[in-house]
Protein backbone atom coordinates (compact mmCIF):
# COMPACT_ATOMS: atom_id res chain seq x y z
CA UNK A 1 0.00 0.00 0.00
CA UNK A 2 1.19 3.70 -0.79
CA UNK A 3 2.56 5.22 1.97
CA UNK A 4 3.73 9.34 1.48
CA UNK A 5 6.95 8.10 1.69
CA UNK A 6 6.96 5.81 -1.18
CA UNK A 7 4.48 8.73 -2.76
CA UNK A 8 7.54 11.09 -2.65
CA UNK A 9 10.23 8.95 -3.59
CA UNK A 10 7.99 8.04 -6.85
CA UNK A 11 7.16 11.14 -7.77
CA UNK A 12 8.89 12.84 -10.77
CA UNK A 13 6.49 16.41 -10.90
CA UNK A 14 4.43 17.89 -8.83
CA UNK A 15 2.30 20.19 -11.37
CA UNK A 16 0.59 23.38 -9.57
CA UNK A 17 -2.46 25.25 -11.08
CA UNK A 18 -2.80 28.88 -10.34
CA UNK A 19 -5.62 31.24 -9.34
CA UNK A 20 -8.66 28.11 -9.43
CA UNK A 21 -10.85 29.86 -6.93
CA UNK A 22 -12.23 33.18 -7.36
CA UNK A 23 -12.47 34.32 -4.07
CA UNK A 24 -8.82 33.76 -3.56
CA UNK A 25 -8.27 35.64 -7.23
CA UNK A 26 -9.86 38.67 -5.91
CA UNK A 27 -7.80 38.37 -2.39
CA UNK A 28 -4.23 38.93 -4.31
CA UNK A 29 -5.45 41.23 -6.69
CA UNK A 30 -5.06 38.97 -9.51
CA UNK A 31 -6.93 38.30 -12.93
CA UNK A 32 -9.41 35.83 -13.29
CA UNK A 33 -7.71 33.04 -15.82
CA UNK A 34 -9.57 32.38 -18.95
CA UNK A 35 -7.86 29.08 -19.01
CA UNK A 36 -6.21 27.39 -16.33
CA UNK A 37 -2.01 28.29 -15.59
CA UNK A 38 0.13 25.99 -14.15
CA UNK A 39 3.63 26.17 -12.47
CA UNK A 40 5.92 22.73 -11.04
CA UNK A 41 6.82 22.45 -7.66
CA UNK A 42 10.48 20.37 -7.51
CA UNK A 43 9.70 16.80 -6.34
CA UNK A 44 12.50 17.71 -3.46
CA UNK A 45 9.95 20.38 -2.00
CA UNK A 46 7.70 17.83 -0.68
CA UNK A 47 7.77 17.58 3.46
CA UNK A 48 6.68 14.00 4.38
CA UNK A 49 4.40 14.51 7.72
CA UNK A 50 6.35 14.40 11.06
CA UNK A 51 9.84 15.81 9.46
CA UNK A 52 9.17 19.53 9.48
CA UNK A 53 9.67 22.32 10.29
CA UNK A 54 9.07 24.09 7.16
CA UNK A 55 11.98 26.38 7.17
CA UNK A 56 11.26 29.88 6.79
CA UNK A 57 13.95 31.52 4.51
CA UNK A 58 15.74 34.89 5.64
CA UNK A 59 13.94 37.74 3.80
CA UNK A 60 10.80 35.78 2.74
CA UNK A 61 7.66 36.49 3.65
CA UNK A 62 5.89 32.80 3.81
CA UNK A 63 2.60 32.31 2.80
CA UNK A 64 0.67 29.10 3.30
CA UNK A 65 -2.07 28.06 0.81
CA UNK A 66 -4.20 24.67 1.59
CA UNK A 67 -5.00 22.09 -1.62
CA UNK A 68 -6.31 18.96 -2.61
CA UNK A 69 -3.61 16.78 -4.23
CA UNK A 70 -4.37 14.43 -6.73
CA UNK A 71 -2.33 11.06 -6.75
CA UNK A 72 -2.04 10.28 -10.45
CA UNK A 73 -2.19 6.24 -11.60
CA UNK A 74 -1.87 5.85 -14.69
CA UNK A 75 0.05 7.61 -17.55
CA UNK A 76 -1.98 10.10 -19.30
CA UNK A 77 -2.17 11.48 -22.99
CA UNK A 78 -4.15 13.90 -24.72
CA UNK A 79 -7.13 13.44 -22.32
CA UNK A 80 -10.66 14.77 -23.56
CA UNK A 81 -11.49 17.57 -21.24
CA UNK A 82 -15.09 16.22 -20.85
CA UNK A 83 -14.15 12.74 -20.55
CA UNK A 84 -14.87 12.61 -16.50
CA UNK A 85 -14.46 8.66 -16.49
CA UNK A 86 -10.92 8.95 -17.76
CA UNK A 87 -10.22 11.56 -15.69
CA UNK A 88 -11.57 9.64 -12.78
CA UNK A 89 -9.56 6.71 -13.91
CA UNK A 90 -6.16 8.04 -13.48
CA UNK A 91 -6.72 9.18 -9.73
CA UNK A 92 -4.42 6.45 -7.97
CA UNK A 93 -5.26 8.34 -4.44
CA UNK A 94 -5.20 11.52 -2.80
CA UNK A 95 -3.06 14.23 -0.46
CA UNK A 96 -4.07 17.48 1.12
CA UNK A 97 -1.50 19.61 0.47
CA UNK A 98 -0.01 22.89 1.88
CA UNK A 99 2.07 24.72 -0.87
CA UNK A 100 4.07 26.68 0.98
CA UNK A 101 5.17 30.17 -1.09
CA UNK A 102 7.48 32.82 -1.30
CA UNK A 103 4.76 35.79 -1.37
CA UNK A 104 7.14 38.55 -1.81
CA UNK A 105 9.99 36.83 -4.11
CA UNK A 106 6.65 35.95 -6.14
CA UNK A 107 5.62 39.29 -6.67
CA UNK A 108 8.98 40.49 -7.37
CA UNK A 109 9.14 37.80 -10.19
CA UNK A 110 5.64 38.64 -11.50
CA UNK A 111 6.95 42.42 -11.56
CA UNK A 112 9.94 41.31 -13.89
CA UNK A 113 8.01 38.49 -15.61
CA UNK A 114 10.77 36.21 -14.34
CA UNK A 115 10.04 32.13 -13.58
CA UNK A 116 7.77 31.17 -10.43
CA UNK A 117 10.39 28.39 -9.16
CA UNK A 118 12.09 29.51 -6.51
CA UNK A 119 9.41 31.45 -4.94
CA UNK A 120 7.88 27.62 -4.79
CA UNK A 121 10.65 25.54 -4.68
CA UNK A 122 12.38 25.83 -1.28
CA UNK A 123 12.90 22.36 0.20
CA UNK A 124 9.94 21.72 2.55
CA UNK A 125 7.70 24.21 0.91
CA UNK A 126 5.22 21.65 0.13
CA UNK A 127 3.89 19.82 3.54
CA UNK A 128 1.95 16.88 2.54
CA UNK A 129 -0.51 14.89 4.99
CA UNK A 130 -0.34 10.86 4.66
CA UNK A 131 -1.71 8.76 1.87
CA UNK A 132 -5.58 9.05 1.04
CA UNK A 133 -7.37 6.36 -0.29
CA UNK A 134 -9.37 6.73 -3.46
CA UNK A 135 -12.30 5.71 -1.95
CA UNK A 136 -12.04 7.71 1.16
CA UNK A 137 -13.19 10.94 -1.44
CA UNK A 138 -16.17 9.50 -3.33
CA UNK A 139 -15.94 13.40 -5.08
CA UNK A 140 -13.57 15.69 -5.30
CA UNK A 141 -15.97 18.28 -6.10
CA UNK A 142 -17.29 18.23 -2.73
CA UNK A 143 -15.01 18.18 0.22
CA UNK A 144 -14.37 20.57 2.58
CA UNK A 145 -10.35 22.02 3.25
CA UNK A 146 -9.47 23.71 6.11
CA UNK A 147 -6.22 25.14 7.44
CA UNK A 148 -5.63 26.84 11.18
CA UNK A 149 -2.79 28.86 12.15
CA UNK A 150 -1.80 28.33 16.15
CA UNK A 151 -5.45 27.24 16.52
CA UNK A 152 -7.13 30.07 14.02
CA UNK A 153 -9.33 29.14 11.44
CA UNK A 154 -7.89 30.88 8.26
CA UNK A 155 -9.49 28.52 5.24
CA UNK A 156 -12.30 27.18 5.56
CA UNK A 157 -13.77 26.10 1.64
CA UNK A 158 -15.11 23.97 -0.27
CA UNK A 159 -13.99 22.25 -3.64
CA UNK A 160 -17.05 22.81 -4.88
CA UNK A 161 -15.79 26.46 -5.85
CA UNK A 162 -13.07 25.13 -7.92
CA UNK A 163 -13.25 27.63 -11.33
CA UNK A 164 -11.20 24.52 -13.02
CA UNK A 165 -12.71 20.73 -12.70
CA UNK A 166 -9.95 18.70 -11.92
CA UNK A 167 -11.07 16.66 -15.40
CA UNK A 168 -10.13 19.61 -17.31
CA UNK A 169 -6.49 20.30 -15.28
CA UNK A 170 -5.75 16.72 -16.31
CA UNK A 171 -6.51 17.39 -19.64
CA UNK A 172 -4.76 20.73 -20.12
CA UNK A 173 -1.61 18.81 -18.37
CA UNK A 174 -2.08 15.70 -20.38
CA UNK A 175 -2.01 17.78 -24.08
CA UNK A 176 1.11 19.86 -23.13
CA UNK A 177 3.45 17.81 -21.15
CA UNK A 178 1.40 14.33 -19.99
CA UNK A 179 1.10 13.08 -16.74
CA UNK A 180 2.98 10.05 -15.43
CA UNK A 181 2.26 7.68 -12.47
CA UNK A 182 3.32 8.77 -9.92
CA UNK A 183 2.95 12.54 -10.73
CA UNK A 184 0.73 15.06 -8.09
CA UNK A 185 -1.43 17.71 -9.10
CA UNK A 186 -2.23 20.45 -6.93
CA UNK A 187 -5.69 21.96 -7.77
CA UNK A 188 -5.64 25.43 -5.89
CA UNK A 189 -6.08 26.97 -2.98
CA UNK A 190 -9.24 28.84 -1.63
CA UNK A 191 -9.51 32.08 0.19
CA UNK A 192 -7.59 33.18 3.20
CA UNK A 193 -3.88 32.44 2.42
CA UNK A 194 -1.86 34.33 4.88
CA UNK A 195 2.01 34.93 6.30
CA UNK A 196 2.99 32.31 8.80
CA UNK A 197 6.63 33.18 10.96
CA UNK A 198 8.95 30.86 12.81
CA UNK A 199 6.89 28.59 15.29
CA UNK A 200 3.27 29.39 13.96
CA UNK A 201 1.55 26.04 14.18
CA UNK A 202 -0.17 25.23 10.98
CA UNK A 203 -2.63 22.32 11.30
CA UNK A 204 -5.13 21.11 7.96
CA UNK A 205 -7.59 18.87 7.49
CA UNK A 206 -10.90 17.86 5.04
CA UNK A 207 -14.30 16.30 5.62
CA UNK A 208 -15.98 14.81 3.31
CA UNK A 209 -19.68 14.89 4.39
CA UNK A 210 -19.34 16.61 7.51
CA UNK A 211 -16.69 13.90 8.66
CA UNK A 212 -12.74 14.45 9.34
CA UNK A 213 -10.47 11.62 6.97
CA UNK A 214 -7.66 11.59 9.56
CA UNK A 215 -5.35 10.47 6.72
CA UNK A 216 -5.34 14.13 5.15
CA UNK A 217 -4.39 15.82 8.74
CA UNK A 218 -1.86 17.86 8.55
CA UNK A 219 0.44 19.40 11.57
CA UNK A 220 3.54 20.90 11.18
CA UNK A 221 5.08 24.34 12.13
CA UNK B 1 27.25 2.68 -17.19
CA UNK B 2 24.89 5.45 -18.18
CA UNK B 3 23.05 6.24 -21.02
CA UNK B 4 20.54 8.52 -22.01
CA UNK B 5 18.09 6.53 -21.40
CA UNK B 6 18.91 5.77 -17.74
CA UNK B 7 19.72 9.29 -17.34
CA UNK B 8 15.96 9.83 -18.22
CA UNK B 9 14.37 7.67 -16.33
CA UNK B 10 16.21 8.47 -12.77
CA UNK B 11 15.97 12.12 -13.21
CA UNK B 12 13.44 13.74 -11.18
CA UNK B 13 14.14 17.74 -11.68
CA UNK B 14 15.49 19.32 -15.08
CA UNK B 15 16.73 22.74 -13.42
CA UNK B 16 17.66 25.55 -16.02
CA UNK B 17 19.30 29.11 -15.62
CA UNK B 18 18.11 32.12 -17.84
CA UNK B 19 20.05 34.58 -19.20
CA UNK B 20 24.02 33.26 -18.59
CA UNK B 21 25.21 34.80 -21.66
CA UNK B 22 25.73 38.80 -22.18
CA UNK B 23 25.15 38.59 -26.01
CA UNK B 24 21.58 36.10 -25.48
CA UNK B 25 20.91 38.58 -22.55
CA UNK B 26 20.82 41.69 -26.05
CA UNK B 27 19.68 39.78 -28.52
CA UNK B 28 15.93 39.19 -26.51
CA UNK B 29 16.38 42.49 -25.46
CA UNK B 30 15.75 41.51 -21.71
CA UNK B 31 17.94 43.07 -18.63
CA UNK B 32 21.19 41.24 -17.36
CA UNK B 33 20.96 39.43 -13.73
CA UNK B 34 22.35 40.51 -11.18
CA UNK B 35 21.98 36.77 -10.02
CA UNK B 36 21.25 33.50 -11.36
CA UNK B 37 17.83 32.75 -11.68
CA UNK B 38 15.74 29.36 -12.49
CA UNK B 39 13.15 27.43 -14.14
CA UNK B 40 12.05 24.00 -14.16
CA UNK B 41 11.25 21.80 -17.31
CA UNK B 42 9.58 18.33 -16.32
CA UNK B 43 11.57 15.25 -16.89
CA UNK B 44 9.08 14.26 -19.22
CA UNK B 45 10.27 16.79 -21.94
CA UNK B 46 13.54 14.79 -22.07
CA UNK B 47 13.54 13.33 -25.89
CA UNK B 48 16.10 10.62 -26.24
CA UNK B 49 18.73 10.39 -29.39
CA UNK B 50 16.78 9.04 -32.15
CA UNK B 51 12.98 9.58 -30.62
CA UNK B 52 12.07 12.73 -32.68
CA UNK B 53 10.43 14.72 -33.80
CA UNK B 54 10.05 18.19 -31.82
CA UNK B 55 6.66 18.42 -31.56
CA UNK B 56 5.30 21.41 -32.95
CA UNK B 57 2.32 22.71 -31.43
CA UNK B 58 -0.11 25.10 -32.90
CA UNK B 59 0.47 28.76 -32.66
CA UNK B 60 3.92 28.34 -30.97
CA UNK B 61 7.03 30.08 -32.04
CA UNK B 62 9.06 27.19 -31.31
CA UNK B 63 12.65 28.38 -30.51
CA UNK B 64 16.10 26.39 -29.93
CA UNK B 65 18.41 27.11 -27.13
CA UNK B 66 21.49 24.63 -27.39
CA UNK B 67 23.36 24.08 -23.47
CA UNK B 68 25.71 22.60 -22.02
CA UNK B 69 23.62 20.31 -19.39
CA UNK B 70 25.38 18.85 -15.96
CA UNK B 71 24.23 15.33 -14.85
CA UNK B 72 24.41 15.27 -11.05
CA UNK B 73 26.15 12.77 -9.06
CA UNK B 74 25.15 13.26 -5.50
CA UNK B 75 22.88 14.83 -3.38
CA UNK B 76 23.70 18.33 -2.77
CA UNK B 77 23.00 20.67 -0.29
CA UNK B 78 24.11 24.08 1.05
CA UNK B 79 27.31 24.39 -1.44
CA UNK B 80 29.59 27.14 -0.80
CA UNK B 81 29.70 29.06 -4.07
CA UNK B 82 33.27 29.45 -3.72
CA UNK B 83 34.05 25.28 -2.98
CA UNK B 84 34.74 24.70 -6.85
CA UNK B 85 36.40 21.23 -6.16
CA UNK B 86 32.91 20.10 -4.37
CA UNK B 87 31.00 21.53 -7.26
CA UNK B 88 33.48 19.53 -9.79
CA UNK B 89 32.86 16.56 -7.63
CA UNK B 90 29.44 16.72 -7.59
CA UNK B 91 29.23 16.24 -11.28
CA UNK B 92 28.57 12.82 -12.69
CA UNK B 93 28.51 13.57 -16.77
CA UNK B 94 27.58 15.54 -18.95
CA UNK B 95 24.53 15.90 -21.96
CA UNK B 96 24.24 18.51 -24.66
CA UNK B 97 20.51 19.31 -24.64
CA UNK B 98 18.14 21.94 -26.54
CA UNK B 99 15.86 23.55 -24.12
CA UNK B 100 13.06 23.84 -27.00
CA UNK B 101 11.11 26.91 -25.93
CA UNK B 102 7.71 28.10 -27.03
CA UNK B 103 8.57 32.27 -27.37
CA UNK B 104 5.55 33.50 -27.81
CA UNK B 105 4.45 31.54 -24.89
CA UNK B 106 7.09 32.54 -23.04
CA UNK B 107 6.74 36.67 -23.80
CA UNK B 108 2.96 36.08 -22.91
CA UNK B 109 3.84 34.85 -19.65
CA UNK B 110 6.49 37.25 -18.95
CA UNK B 111 4.22 40.14 -20.17
CA UNK B 112 1.68 38.36 -17.69
CA UNK B 113 3.68 38.08 -14.72
CA UNK B 114 2.99 34.00 -14.97
CA UNK B 115 4.69 30.87 -14.70
CA UNK B 116 7.31 29.72 -17.40
CA UNK B 117 6.61 26.06 -17.46
CA UNK B 118 4.08 25.71 -20.45
CA UNK B 119 6.56 27.59 -22.66
CA UNK B 120 9.55 24.83 -21.92
CA UNK B 121 7.56 22.21 -20.50
CA UNK B 122 5.72 20.35 -23.34
CA UNK B 123 6.77 16.77 -24.02
CA UNK B 124 9.76 16.38 -26.19
CA UNK B 125 11.09 20.49 -25.41
CA UNK B 126 13.92 18.82 -24.48
CA UNK B 127 15.63 17.13 -26.98
CA UNK B 128 19.42 15.40 -25.51
CA UNK B 129 22.57 13.94 -26.71
CA UNK B 130 23.99 10.77 -25.51
CA UNK B 131 25.82 10.61 -21.84
CA UNK B 132 28.96 12.26 -22.17
CA UNK B 133 31.54 10.74 -19.39
CA UNK B 134 32.97 13.31 -17.32
CA UNK B 135 36.62 12.48 -18.56
CA UNK B 136 35.69 13.86 -21.80
CA UNK B 137 34.96 17.13 -20.68
CA UNK B 138 38.55 18.06 -18.58
CA UNK B 139 36.98 21.59 -17.90
CA UNK B 140 33.10 22.71 -18.39
CA UNK B 141 33.93 26.64 -18.58
CA UNK B 142 35.90 25.62 -21.95
CA UNK B 143 33.50 23.65 -24.06
CA UNK B 144 32.53 25.25 -27.90
CA UNK B 145 28.75 24.84 -28.47
CA UNK B 146 27.34 24.61 -31.88
CA UNK B 147 23.79 24.06 -33.32
CA UNK B 148 22.82 24.79 -36.92
CA UNK B 149 19.85 24.51 -38.73
CA UNK B 150 19.83 22.95 -41.83
CA UNK B 151 23.38 23.00 -42.38
CA UNK B 152 23.00 26.94 -41.55
CA UNK B 153 24.92 27.47 -38.05
CA UNK B 154 23.47 29.30 -35.90
CA UNK B 155 24.84 28.97 -32.46
CA UNK B 156 28.88 28.95 -31.98
CA UNK B 157 29.95 30.00 -28.84
CA UNK B 158 32.45 29.03 -26.16
CA UNK B 159 31.17 28.28 -22.44
CA UNK B 160 33.85 30.62 -21.28
CA UNK B 161 31.21 33.27 -21.93
CA UNK B 162 28.61 32.30 -18.93
CA UNK B 163 27.77 34.95 -16.90
CA UNK B 164 27.51 32.90 -14.09
CA UNK B 165 29.71 29.58 -13.60
CA UNK B 166 28.88 26.35 -12.95
CA UNK B 167 29.89 26.02 -9.16
CA UNK B 168 27.79 29.01 -8.46
CA UNK B 169 24.76 28.06 -10.41
CA UNK B 170 24.72 24.70 -8.51
CA UNK B 171 25.78 26.65 -4.82
CA UNK B 172 22.61 28.72 -5.85
CA UNK B 173 20.05 25.84 -6.46
CA UNK B 174 22.09 23.49 -3.38
CA UNK B 175 20.46 26.64 -1.19
CA UNK B 176 16.42 26.92 -2.05
CA UNK B 177 15.99 23.42 -3.12
CA UNK B 178 18.82 21.10 -2.90
CA UNK B 179 20.04 19.08 -5.84
CA UNK B 180 19.53 15.40 -5.80
CA UNK B 181 21.37 12.40 -7.16
CA UNK B 182 20.52 12.37 -11.18
CA UNK B 183 19.03 15.75 -11.25
CA UNK B 184 20.12 17.66 -14.83
CA UNK B 185 21.54 21.51 -14.67
CA UNK B 186 20.98 23.34 -17.76
CA UNK B 187 23.42 26.17 -18.01
CA UNK B 188 22.15 28.47 -20.52
CA UNK B 189 22.56 28.95 -23.95
CA UNK B 190 24.81 31.82 -25.84
CA UNK B 191 23.61 33.76 -28.65
CA UNK B 192 22.26 32.96 -32.38
CA UNK B 193 18.94 31.18 -30.94
CA UNK B 194 15.96 31.45 -33.48
CA UNK B 195 13.11 30.07 -34.79
CA UNK B 196 12.54 26.02 -36.59
CA UNK B 197 9.40 24.99 -38.25
CA UNK B 198 8.26 22.02 -39.11
CA UNK B 199 10.50 19.73 -41.30
CA UNK B 200 13.81 21.85 -39.82
CA UNK B 201 16.56 20.00 -39.30
CA UNK B 202 18.52 20.79 -35.75
CA UNK B 203 22.28 19.28 -35.38
CA UNK B 204 24.16 20.34 -32.79
CA UNK B 205 27.56 19.33 -31.18
CA UNK B 206 30.33 20.03 -28.76
CA UNK B 207 33.99 20.41 -29.37
CA UNK B 208 36.78 20.12 -26.98
CA UNK B 209 40.52 21.82 -27.50
CA UNK B 210 39.14 22.47 -31.04
CA UNK B 211 38.04 18.33 -31.83
CA UNK B 212 34.30 16.75 -32.25
CA UNK B 213 33.28 14.32 -29.03
CA UNK B 214 31.12 11.89 -30.42
CA UNK B 215 28.58 11.67 -27.72
CA UNK B 216 27.28 14.68 -28.09
CA UNK B 217 26.07 15.10 -31.34
CA UNK B 218 22.57 15.64 -31.38
CA UNK B 219 20.36 15.36 -35.16
CA UNK B 220 16.67 15.68 -34.65
CA UNK B 221 13.84 17.57 -36.72
MG1 LIG C 1 -1.17 27.16 -4.74
MG1 LIG D 1 8.05 28.41 -13.54
MG1 LIG E 1 17.58 28.03 -22.00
Amino acid sequence: MATASSIKANCRKVMCIGRNYADHVKELNNQRPKQPFFFLKPPSSILLPGAGPVHRPKGVNLHFEVELAVVIGKELKDLDPNDDAAAVDAIDSYLLAIDMTGRNVQEEAKKKGLPWTIAKGFATFLPVSEHIPKEKIPDPHNVHLWLSVNGQMKQDDNTELMLFRIPRMLSDISRVMGLEKGDIVLTGTPKGVGPVVTGDRMQAGLKVDGKEIPEANIDVT
